[in-house]
Order: C-alpha cells, then sequence, then structure tokens
C-alpha cells in the first residue's frame, strides 16, 4: 500500500515490519488476544511519531501504541491494523539524585528503571511480575499498580510529567518535574490511564524514593481476613506507614503454586487457608524486623496470628515474592477462565469473599476458584475457572461477580486497564454521564477516532 | 428578570440573593477583584443545583460557583453576574475511621473537616492560613495546596472520588472510595483544579491520615539555602519523609511581621537571614524531637547551621505557625504589589533568588521584594511593592519572574490557580498544543460556555 511506503519513508524500511516479522507483535500473553498486526512500525523518536500520527490523520488511518506487549485486557489488539511499537526509544536521560527524579522515554524497560535508580542508591516504586518486559509508555497509558501502591501509589501518583503526541501529529510538552503545577486542566492525569486512546506518552519524569535501607519480609497465617486487616493497620501505625505490600493468598493458590513449580516450598509446615506476605520497609536505622516480630508475637498469644515465618536473608525474601509473583502465570495456564481485576473498599474485601463464593456454586457448582489480592489495597484478582467452555456461563459469571462489586461501592476494574475485555462491563456498569463525558473528550482530541480505536470507551 | 423568578423557584426566594444581601460576596480578600454580583444563588442540595444548570443552560446564563470566597487570583470575580454559593451544603456525612476516609459537602469548611476527623483521632492533612473559611469545594477547584503538601501531597491527592453537576444539569458519579480504579478516563483528576470551568463539584470522597503522636517543630537559621536543602533531606532521610513542613522567611519577612503583629516576637535573639520553619511528626514512638535535635547539633559543628529553636510545648509551636501563616496578610495589606505563586524543582530555588533580585533592580532600584517559600516543594510566593503605581513597571515585573521561571524550568502558578490573574501569563507561557487540549475540552463539555467563563482557559 502506498500509506506504508510512505511510514517507511518517515521510520525507515528497516523499522516498517510486515509478514513473518510481526509474529513477535501476534502472540498475546494471556492467549485471549492473539491476531496478526498488519504493519508494525518502530520509530526512533517523537519527530517520527509526530509525523506517522499526521499522516495516519489525514488518511483516517488507525493506529494502536504497544510497548512491552505484556498487558492482561487486549489493549493492544489489532488484527491487521497498524501498531506503533515504543520499543526503539528506550533511553535513560537523566537521573537526578538531588531532586530525585527519572526523565525516561516510553519505551524503557521497567526493571531497567529499577537497575539504573537503585545505581543511585534510589528506588522507582512500581513494580509487578512482568517488570522484565513491560515498558514505562505502557504502564503509564494503563496506570499500572503492582504491589507497592500501598506505600508509592499508582503509576499517577509517580508522574510528574510527561510529553505526547496526539491524534493530529501535535506534539503536546507536560515535562515539568514539580511537586506543585496548577497551571489549566490536567492533562497528565488525563493522559495517564488514557489506554493510548487520547495520545501517545512518549517521554515522562517520574518521581523516585530513598532506597530502603532494610526490609522485614514475612508470611503470617491468620484466622481470618478481618484478623489480617488488623495485622496491617498494626503494622501500618506501629512503622508509621512503611507496609511496603500486603498480599493475601489462599490455600488454593498454594495447591496450584506447589503444583506448577519445581523446587516450590509451602509457606509454613502447616497448610493454611489464609496466607499473608507483608513487606516493611525503612530507610532509617529503625530494626523493622524486631517491629514485625513483635505485633505478630501479640498477635499470636491473642489467637489472631496462627503461624508467621520471616525472612532470614535475601534469599528468603525472594522465594516469598516469587511465590507471589507467579500469579499471572498460575491464572492463564488453564483454559476456559474467567478473570477479573477488582478493587473494594478495604474492610469490604471478606465480604466480598464470603458473598462470591456462594454466588459462584449456585451458577456453576463445579467451578473452581483461582485468587490472590493486593490487600492492603483492597484490590482482588478473582479468577474462576468454570466446569465448562460455556460463553453463556462465563457472561454469567462475570456479570454475578459485577453484581457484588456495585454492590460493595468496588470497581470492576482496579490495575489491569479496561482495553477490550471490559469494554462491555464499562457499557454497562459505568455511570452513564461519565461515558458520555469520556466520549466527548475523545471525540474533542481525537475527531477521526484514529488512536487505538474500540478500547477502554465503548461506543 | 424572569429567570430570576425561575432560580428563585428551585432554591427558595430566601436564597436567591440581590442587592444588600449580596455584600458579602462582593468583597475579595486581596483588593484586587471586588465587584457586585447580580444575584447569589444558594443551593440545599445537588439536585437543586442540577435544576439551575439545567435552566442556565437552556438560557445561555453564566454560572460562577463561589464556596468559601477565599481565593487568591479572582476566581470568583463575576460583576453583575450570578453567583452559585456551596455555603449551605456543609454536611459531613461520613468520617469512617476503619478506610481513613470521609464524605464531604463542597460547602464544608476546611477546618470543620479538622475538627471532625481529628475527633476520631485522624486528620485531614491539607492545611492553610485561610482554613477557617476556605471550603471543600474551593479547596477541590483550585486543587489547593498549602504546608503540608511535602508529606501529604496537594488536593487532587487526596481526593479519592467526587460528585459534580455539568453545565447542562447532568450530575457525573465519580463517588470512588477506592486506592485502584482505573475504569475510563480520569475525570476526578480533571475537574478538580478546573476551577468551575468543567463542572460544579458537590461532594466528595477524602483520604484521611492517622494523627501524629507528636510533632517536633523547630525554627532554624542556616548561611545559605543550599544548607536549609541540606538540612531537609537529612531530617527525610534519618526520619523516614516524616517532614511535614518546610518553611522558609527571609529577613525582611520577620521584619514586616514584627512590625505589623502586636505582641510579634523574633525566632531568635540575634537577627537571621535565612529563616527555615521545620516540622516533623510520628504515628510511632520514635523521639523525633531528638532525631531533630541531633540532626541540627551536627549541622552546627559543621557550620552549615548557624541558630535552632525547637518548640517545647504546643504554645510555642502554635507561635512559629502564626509567624508563618500571616503571610498572605502580610503580603496583602500594602499597595501596589505584584504577587506571584511560582514553584521550581526543589534545587533551583537558589539560583532562582539569586537571579530575581538582580533582575527587579534593574526594572525598578527602589523596589522592595516580600516573600516565603514552602521550601520542601520549591513553591515560593514572591511579592514585589514596586516603587510607583505603574501599570507598564508592574507588567514588567512579572515578565521578567516568568521568564527567570520558565528559564528553570518552573511552573508560573503553583498553588493558588489561574483565574483571572494568571490568564494573560497561561496565554504567553503555556505550552500552545495543551491551550488548545484545554480549549477542546471545555467546548466539548460545556459547549455553551456557561461555567465560569473568561477564567483559567485563555480564550
Amino acid at each position: 500500500m502506498a500509506l506504508l511506503q510512505e511510514f517507511e519513508a518517515i521510520v525507515g524500511a528497516d523499522y516498517a515490519l510486515t509478514g513473518e516479522d510481526v509474529a513477535r507483535w501476534s502472540k498475546d500473553w494471556t492467549g485471549h488476544y492473539c491476531a496478526e498486526p498488519g504493519v508494525v512500525l518502530r520509530p526512533a523518536s517523537t519527530q517520527e511519531i509526530s509525523q506517522i500520527m499526521a499522516l495516519a490523520n489525514a488518511q483516517r488511518q488507525s493506529i494502536t501504541p504497544v510497548s512491552g506487549h505484556t498487558g492482561l485486557v487486549g489493549g493492544t489488539f489489532a488484527p491487521g491494523g497498524v501498531l506503533l511499537s515504543l520499543d526503539r526509544m528506550n533511553k535513560i536521560h537523566d537521573i537526578n539524585t538531588n531532586t530525585r527524579t527519572a526523565v525516561v522515554d516510553a519505551g524503557v524497560i521497567l526493571s531497567s528503571l529499577h537497575d539504573a535508580a537503585e545505581a543511585e542508591d534510589l528506588i522507582f516504586p512500581l513494580t509487578f511480575g512482568a517488570r522484565g518486559s513491560a515498558m514505562i509508555g505502557g504502564v503509564m497509558s494503563t496506570n499500572a499498580g503492582g504491589s507497592n501502591v500501598l506505600r508509592y501509589g499508582n503509576t499517577r501518583d509517580l508522574v510528574l510529567g510527561l510529553e505526547a503526541v496526539l491524534a493530529d501529529g501535535r506534539i503536546v510538552n507536560l515535562m515539568s518535574a514539580l511537586h506543585k503545577d496548577n497551571s489549566g486542566l490536567n492533562l497528565r492525569q488525563l493522559l495517564i490511564g488514557s489506554e493510548g486512546t487520547l495520545g501517545i506518552i512518549t517521554k515522562a519524569v517520574v518521581k523516585l524514593a530513598p532506597k530502603p535501607r532494610a526490609y522485614a519480609t514475612a508470611m503470617v497465617a491468620t484466622p481470618s481476613l478481618e484478623d489480617a486487616l488488623t495485622l496491617l493497620n498494626r503494622t501500618q501505625d506501629a512503622t508509621g506507614g512503611a507496609v511496603e505490600a500486603f498480599e493475601y493468598m489462599p490455600r488454593n493458590y498454594i495447591d496450584v503454586y506447589m503444583d506448577r513449580f519445581e523446587g516450590a516450598r509451602e509457606p509454613f509446615d502447616a497448610p493454611y487457608d489464609i496466607n499473608i506476605m507483608v513487606e516493611v520497609a525503612t530507610t532509617t536505622d529503625t530494626d523493622v524486623n524486631e517491629t514485625l516480630l513483635e505485633i505478630m508475637s501479640d498477635m499470636m498469644e491473642e489467637g489472631t496470628v496462627l503461624d508467621a515465618v520471616v525472612a532470614q536473608n535475601e534469599t528468603q525474601r525472594r522465594e516469598m515474592w516469587e511465590r507471589r509473583e507467579a500469579a499471572a502465570e498460575l491464572a492463564f495456564w488453564r483454559q476456559p477462565i474467567v478473570d477479573t481485576d477488582i478493587a473494594f473498599p478495604l474492610d469490604l474485601v471478606p465480604e466480598f469473599f464470603k458473598r462470591v463464593g456462594v454466588a459462584m456454586t449456585a451458577l456453576d457448582p463445579e467451578h473452581e476458584p483461582n485468587f490472590v489480592a493486593h490487600l492492603g489495597d483492597g484490590n482482588v484478582h478473582y479468577s474462576v475457572y468454570p466446569s465448562r467452555d460455556d460463553l453463556d456461563l462465563k457472561e454469567k459469571i462475570v456479570e454475578s461477580v459485577e453484581d457484588i462489586v456495585a454492590d460493595l461501592g468496588g470497581s470492576f476494574s482496579a490495575e489491569h486497564g479496561v482495553g477490550l475485555s471490559k469494554l462491555n462491563t464499562m457499557r454497562r456498569r459505568k455511570d452513564p454521564v461519565a461515558l458520555d463525558m469520556m466520549r466527548k473528550i475523545k471525540s474533542a482530541l481525537d475527531p477521526n477516532g484514529i488512536l487505538n480505536p474500540g478500547k477502554l470507551i465503548p461506543d
């Protein structure tokens, strides 16, 4: 096509891929959204992206941005379409130790930023299982969460400034490194989490944090989720809010993990229903291990903690993290699956589990649940393996979970994004006035609807 | 007018004020934006506001929302126009101690929320001098900052959910109490800081924080601002980021304070050029006073701290705070004044002061500066009393400060908002593509341009 040649003229023939060369972008991690794109463009600069978008806009050619391609919601699904990959824009421009900020391109791999920050005795606190492949662009376009949100916030809390290319090819410069900046509507927060529908984020200024001097990491078994939340509150109060992760793994999660991973170890000698991984970090010389041990020992006496193991060294700490970070892999190996990414006010998580068990059993007595939760954020990844591959049943499971979520004031979409997978849910569950506002904003900023069409905002 | 009767039918005749009854809304705190509104409507509910907006939209009648009326940028200036006051919607609906959240109406006075939270051993951390009159609605519409931003963030970091009435009267329900919620474009962050141009915020879910068990508050004199920043970094590192306020008052600020306030006391026996107020808070049993004393004593030995006084009790602490919180009053008592509200990357604040002194002296050798800074946020309130009341000179002063701000990567608008006072600056300094995006969003959501017209977004 003539358009392809024009794209080639912008990025160079080597970086406008077709045919076999696009295989890498045809696979999808979840197995749900596998499709071959028609073309993959790999621009080297914001200027090239600007030219691509100006051309695409003039020709009404849809463009779907992609970076690490590790998403779970089909956000980069574009069969036969044009993908714009940020992977060549992978430079860390600056790590400023005075202001504790970094300037990074959208194609920088999350773990590369982790490494660069650590070399300066700082951390970029956002982290999750796919950090070795996920890139900053995708992290920002989905407002990714992960395991440290409790302490450091979501992606949007860690981004001070950004640069983006709009649908018509214009570049918007919001590259501020400031902690206070009230100069007009907050376009930065509008672009973060917009899943490539309003603009292509090309660069960012992100916050770094001091590297903790010490971690205290433990596996704790509690009789109930309510007791687990007591553990969370006590640990937060005793450490001045220094809890970095508070993760819930039920018995059957541990079973599947033991089953699937060679050399995997049980967290405790005895099997427990509720297994919590808690991590506290400190930048001071406080002995956080001791603080944690004290709380757990008090709670054992009260009977609100059943068992506890504290990591004695980095190897044991890594083992605890690996068990938790295997979650996505553990969920998606088996089909059919209905997966969710939902959030609740903290104190209503136990109530959700009470209700969802009853509801699922009523719908499909043979179903098997598989779940894990960032309990400290109220964020639950609740999956169900239905007993049969039946679209109608799967849809009923989704709606039933959504009903409970709505009833408890929760969100049907916590940290993975909406993409394609939650588009129907957006349509039926999101406030209709909010949906209308989103559609109006989308039309105003991308009147030809060429930026990642069919994602995030239902028609 | 017929429209007035229709408004009266909605809010009741007692709550549609005209003539003498609007005097309270005719005065402006800064003295720059005094004007009598034509009508002040005082609705009692979101439903009434919805009806008002539907009517106003149909009649193309502009509406300017107002709450505490303590703004500094003319954001509620509407000579002869219709003000919509949120003051009757002043209910605190809920303080949830489990989830540490509060549900509040837009007309709740900031200090009332402080009191309600404290009664539950929690705090709403946002605070500033006008807290006894400022209301949540205005706080949110301007994304207010203040003295605790360093620790707890700006308003937008403290709001989990909100409800707003749009230009056409529809109510958008974003009342989430969740810490993770990626369900579409972030309309909440778009509405916060939009200064009433996109919608009228009527209600919010805000985050509360545990009430600190102890504060350590001190006045510290340092030889240079660089030394002050060393003090900040060391205190942050030693306390695990527990610095709540880090405020800079220069010598002439203290002089003016001593002059204007009866019974005011000098911070130190000797006069110093650089006076820092630092406050650390803890929710644990750590002795923060001791930590602070150790750091200051080390720095005195190094010669990087000249003098230090630690508050021995709450009375002494309050005295330190009163000195700082008199800032707005100290600035605006004298005319003519050019005031600014600017922000820099932390490490460039000293450079700003070096450059601005030279620039101001070149423009007006007889000028008198008056300034104070939230140094920990890089936020400077730099005012100048020019030697003569000359519009051209004042404009040159503004542009000269703006030049330095732009050159240092700063913001011309940090925490007070844009309103009317920085509209020209927005026009000439904000990225033109960003301005165009703002105009498009404004047109999409308020096509008749009736919501607080002429504010925030320049034509």
